[in-house]
């Protein structure tokens, strides 16, 4: 089945948002055997998007449209659609109660306009929003299936995940699995290099590498029947790429470094505190947004000044006299301080220059280092990074989770 | 002019990366008056790029492709279009010894895939890149205008910048203006309500709301001509919709409020620390991805356990005991404590419960208090926020700026 995205809405053709839906959506369709053969984008003008979804139908199986679906005079996506597949649109009762639901429980006044939501397709299957009061529908349509889904993202992708996912999975016979192997610590030209051999003779599992900020991720796809496995054809070609690059490979189930880490400190029942200087408060904001870790994650202290340095984690005036904020022996201090104050088993302290200011000759912007103190001792890493302020930031974050990782796992620690 | 954004790369289709490079073009191109009609997104298939190609020849006067330029097979774009105008590809020799320059700059080997990137349509404008080795290339043709620029991004924006935007500035007469009035503490059909007359009685400029989470943005963009203005279009229209909205309003300029609370912050030099929980730092992070914040962000204390609330910020024991951690008194005392300790002018704490465990009837998910202490008081928010993790951190950090927003400019604080 070939499945096509047309995402609806002027703020993507003025360029405000990205077209973030397409690629949450390209991601998940091959897991039900689906594959993405086009997007597009229209704005929110009804002859063109009646032009762009009869060129749709004519080549795709499977038309997903994103947008549109809000209570404004300019959400023309629903009453497009209808006059195209020539289905009327009809109140949805059990739409309008829980239209009227959701503003009561979030304490909002329900405008007359939001009645518009609750119309839907006559002989549509409803898709139900539990975040928002856009319901969404599926259309079958002469062989071709028509789904349509709200924009925002928060409320687009739990529909797609309860709703569309299972009834699309009843419809096709065949799966493609991809599994990714995440791997820190190594470049892409590198893995590449190590696996041209594997990447270049590829039918079934096909292998593509994709480099993002600091990280290369290794996508391995397999194409199986509905009711056989995928996991004959991908192991032994994961087996073999991780006997290539070795414990750089963090994951293989998409997980991030975040994650990872995170699942091996609430695993281990590992108390952690933080002090963070150039990343503020980013390593923390990451590691508290995964559901759990309140079980070990005691404290953060973000400490700008030279003052906060010394008074919550107690460095000592004399180090950052004789070394500055950012040197081995500030980060050091910083760890094994933030460590003892909040009586955790490990801290871990980042101290550098995010730019884009405050470099110099000696001490250019990119220079940080992570610290990771523990009952024994204290590791430390140096990191000569490059780029904007805020890929400094990412990428240091994602050495001291690789630190947390390789300690956790008594790993050697490498940079 | 009407432009359209033909993207080609399976990677796309596949999810792997969204297509930013299509949002920053558009974002660029009403600057020099060039509407955005479609964007699309073909893999790195010759038979459905041509016919992509052909429908947007078809219907747009520019048409802008992205990726499909690089050294290896499935590289094809330029072969592709070269066929559709019916032009042949010839060697350049200037873009051939910039190729190789760029490998010896770079202390790499040219393999000799390479040479293929310096053939180029017979006739074309080249449009030189100095950050990789495929350059791009403009084809004027039965009065369109092809432009082939590369797929990564940090090639492709500085050619865009320096090449394309100046040839496409001289081929037009109009200029389109947009200016963005962002918006927090009133929903998206609340504000069309108020707006209804001006959104429906729109000509130039015109008038569209784009809501995201927590917020919305108005866009109000003017058409004018190249040598007049377009400040009489929008001025006036921009002030009737402040008088209707109100201090709602916090920007004119698309800063977000985290830049519009540190721009107030920095310009009052106002010293500020955060006391967080349950958004764990990420306050904290966002503030400090500001440059230049560290003049008066002094440090963030990021509290998960009752232990570290007591022991960093001195809240009470009876408090926590009579109160428990989420709730108005504990808001208030981590927000003075946090004030007291790090000596600044204001203080900030955040106390919630940010799901998707640890909610109870009395105390549920998205239960959030926010409190700003300052010299001579204490202001709270209660909020009741729906949505995810993800979501409740976001809206709640939005409500902290908003705090810190009206109290620096003396607003009244309404949540």
């Amino acid at each position: 089945m070939k499945a096509e995205i047309l995402a609806v809405g002027t703020e993507l053709l003025m360029g405000q948002i990205a077209n973030t839906n397409a690629q949450y959506i390209s991601s998940r369709l091959p897991d039900v055997g689906i594959g993405v053969y086009y997007h597009d984008v229209v704005g929110d003008n009804p002859e063109r998007l009646k032009k762009s979804l009869e060129l749709a139908l004519s080549r795709s199986d499977v038309v997903i449209l994103t947008g549109g679906l809000g209570p404004t005079q300019d959400d023309l996506t629903k009453e497009t659609v209808a006059a195209v597949v020539n289905r009327k649109l009809v109140l949805n009762q059990e739409s309008l109660d829980k239209i009227k639901n959701f503003f009561a429980r979030t304490n909002r006044q329900m405008t007359q306009n939001n009645v518009k939501q609750a119309y839907l397709p006559e002989g549509c299957i409803i898709v139900k929003n539990n975040n928002g009061t856009a319901p969404g529908c599926i259309i079958e349509e002469k062989g071709k299936i028509v789904v349509m889904l709200p924009g925002p993202p928060s409320e687009m992708k739990p529909m797609f995940e309860e709703t569309v996912i299972p009834y699309l999975a009843s419809k096709t016979e065949y799966r493609l699995e991809s599994r990714f192997l995440r791997i820190f610590g190594i470049g892409e030209s590198t893995v590449e290099d190590k696996l041209m051999d594997l990447i270049e003779n590829q039918t079934n599992p096909t292998i593509a590498p994709y480099a993002k900020e600091g990280e290369v991720t290794l996508r391995i796809t397999a194409k199986y029947p509905k009711d056989g496995h995928s996991e004959d054809i991908i192991s032994p070609v994961e087996e073999e790429i991780r006997r290539r690059l070795g414990d750089a490979v963090y994951s293989n189930d998409n997980s991030s470094l975040d994650q990872v880490a995170a699942r091996l400190l609430m695993e281990s029942n590992t108390t952690i505190s933080l002090a963070e200087s150039c990343t503020g408060g980013l390593l923390s904001a990451r590691l508290t947004e995964i559901p759990g870790i309140s079980g070990v994650f005691d404290r953060a202290i973000v400490t700008y000044s030279n003052r906060a340095k010394m008074e919550e984690l107690g460095v000592r005036k004399e180090t950052l006299d004789a070394y500055g904020a950012v040197s081995e022996q500030t980060a050091s201090e910083m760890a094994s301080g933030v460590r003892k104050v909040s009586g955790t088993d490990i801290g871990i302290s980042i101290t550098g220059i995010a730019g884009p200011g405050g470099g110099t000759e000696e001490k250019p912007v990119g220079l940080v280092y992570v610290a990771l103190a523990h009952k024994d001792g204290i590791i430390v890493r140096k990191l000569n990074l490059w780029g904007s302020r805020s890929r400094i930031r990412n990428v240091t974050c994602l050495n001291a989770l690789d630190m947390i990782r390789r300690h956790l796992l008594g790993m050697k620690d490498t940079c």
